[in-house]
C-alpha cells in the first residue's frame, strides 16, 4: 500500500509519498516512473493539494443497491455519467464556494478511482492495469439546478464543486472499503464500497467505451444512502478505510 | 482579421498564421505574447489539427430563434450549457466515429469562441476582451442517448464528437456571420449568428459566473435549423463567413 500525495511546501505543487506524518518526495511521474527522492517533510510543515489533475471528473449517477432500495426502484441496466471539469477540483482543507441565491445543495461522499495509463475501450478484465489509486472524493451538487430534461452540467460544474484527496492509495482492493461522510462532526452516510450496482471495473470499461481517460483522469462512483445539505459553514469530511479524510469548509 | 491555425509539418504540432495559401510559424504563446516567426509553410504541405487544446468545450442547448419558433415553444430564459470534453476534438479533415449499434447520429454546425484568458465572473460587457478568435464546430450527438432525466455526456462525449477548424479567426464580429452545414455537398443548414437567442459575450458571461474558462477552451454556440443524421461514409462540412470550412468524414 503506496499513499501519494501533491503538496506544496513553499517551492510548487510536487508529488511524494505519505509515510506516518512524514513526505518523501517522489521524483519523475507517478504515471509511468517514479523514484523516492532526498527530501523529506514533516506533513504538518506542508500544504495537501489535490492529489492528482484530471483532465476531467467522470460522475456516477445512482450506483449503490440501498439508495435504489430506498426509493423503491429497479436497478439500473447500465450506469449513469456526467462531466465535471478539471475547474471543479479542489483539494483537502479548501473551501466549497457555494453559489449566491440557491436554495439547496447535496454533498456526496464517493470512492474516486484515478487513473494510471491511457484508456480506451477497454474490458472489466483489463481495467485493473489502468488504476493508479484510490482517494476521497465529494460530489456537490446544487439540486436546484437538477431540472428534468436539462443536461447537470449546471448543478455540478461550479468551480470548488469537486474536492478530491487527502492521498490516491495503491495497492488496495476498492471493491471493499468502508465509506463514510461526517457533517460538522455528525456522521450521515455510512456504508461500503462493495455495495456499488456497477463495480470499479466495469465503470472503467463502460467509460473507455465512449471516452478515453487520460493519466490522471478520475472516475467518482457514486454516493451511498445519506447525502445531505450544505450550508455555509459547514464542514464535510469524507472517509474512507485505508485512505484517509478529506475535509472542506462551505462558505 | 488574422487566422491562428495549428498544424504539423512533419515535426509536431505548432501554431502558426494562415495568410492565402501559407502558413507563417508563430513564436510565443498565442493566448499571451507571440510574433511571427521566419519559417513558412505551404498549406497543402501541412496538415491542420484542431486549431486549439481546450481543457474543456461548453456546449450550449438550443440557441436559435428560428429552431425555438419551428418547435412552437417560448424562448429559453436562459442559457442551456453542457460539457464536452478534451478528447471528444478532433481537427480539420479526421474521421467522426460512430458508434455501433446506434440508430440516429446528429451533426449541428456551431460557431466555436476560443477563450483567450482565464475568465472568471466577468460581465457581458467585459467579455470581448476574452475572446481569442472563433472556429467552426460540429456537435456530433447520438440521439439515442439523449433520454429524459439522464445527463447528456453518453450522447455528447464520445471521441471524436467535436471537431474543431479550420482556423481561429481573430478580429471579426462573432454576432453577424453567415453559417452553413453541407451533408454530402447539400446545403442542409443556412443561417445566420445573428439570430442567436443568446449572443456570444451573454453565453461567456453566464458560463463564467458557474465556472473558469481557460485559455484555449471552446464555447460551441448551439445550431440553427436543419441538423440532420450522420451516417457511415457522409462527408460533413461547416461553412462560416470569414472562417472557412470545416470538414470531416464519417466511419
Amino acid at each position: 500500500m503506496i499513499k501519494f500525495v501533491r503538496f506544496d511546501a513553499g517551492a510548487g505543487a510536487a508529488y511524494g509519498i505519505m509515510e506516518d506524518d512524514r513526505i518523501v518526495e517522489v521524483k519523475g511521474n507517478l504515471f509511468e516512473n517514479w523514484e523516492k527522492g532526498e527530501k523529506e517533510y514533516a506533513l504538518k510543515d506542508v500544504r495537501l493539494l489535490a492529489p492528482c489533475e484530471p483532465t476531467k471528473v467522470v460522475g456516477v449517477g445512482t450506483n449503490y443497491k440501498e439508495v435504489v432500495a430506498k426509493k423503491g426502484e429497479l436497478l439500473p441496466q447500465e450506469p449513469v455519467i456526467f462531466l465535471k471539469p478539471s475547474t471543479s477540483v479542489i483539494g483537502p482543507e479548501q473551501e466549497i464556494i457555494i453559489p449566491k441565491g440557491v436554495n439547496e445543495v447535496n454533498f456526496e461522499a464517493e470512492l474516486a478511482v484515478v487513473i494510471k495509463k491511457k484508456a480506451k475501450d477497454i474490458s472489466p478484465e483489463e481495467a485493473t492495469e489502468y488504476i493508479l489509486g484510490y482517494t476521497c472524493g465529494n460530489d456537490i451538487t446544487v439540486k436546484d439546478f437538477m431540472e428534468k430534461g436539462k443536461p447537470w452540467t449546471k448543478a455540478k460544474c461550479f468551480d470548488t464543486f469537486m474536492p478530491l484527496g487527502p492521498c490516491i492509495v495503491a495497492g488496495i482492493d476498492g471493491a471493499n472499503l468502508a465509506i463514510r461522510m461526517y457533517h460538522n462532526g455528525n456522521l450521515v452516510q455510512d456504508s461500503n464500497t462493495s455495495d456499488m450496482i456497477f463495480n470499479v471495473p466495469l465503470l472503467i470499461s463502460y467509460i473507455s467505451k465512449i471516452m478515453t481517460l487520460n493519466p490522471g483522469d478520475v472516475i467518482s462512483t457514486g454516493t451511498p444512502p445519506g447525502k445531505g445539505v450544505l450550508k455555509p459553514g459547514d464542514v464535510v469530511e469524507v472517509e474512507i478505510e485505508n485512505i484517509g479524510r478529506l475535509r472542506n469548509y462551505a462558505l
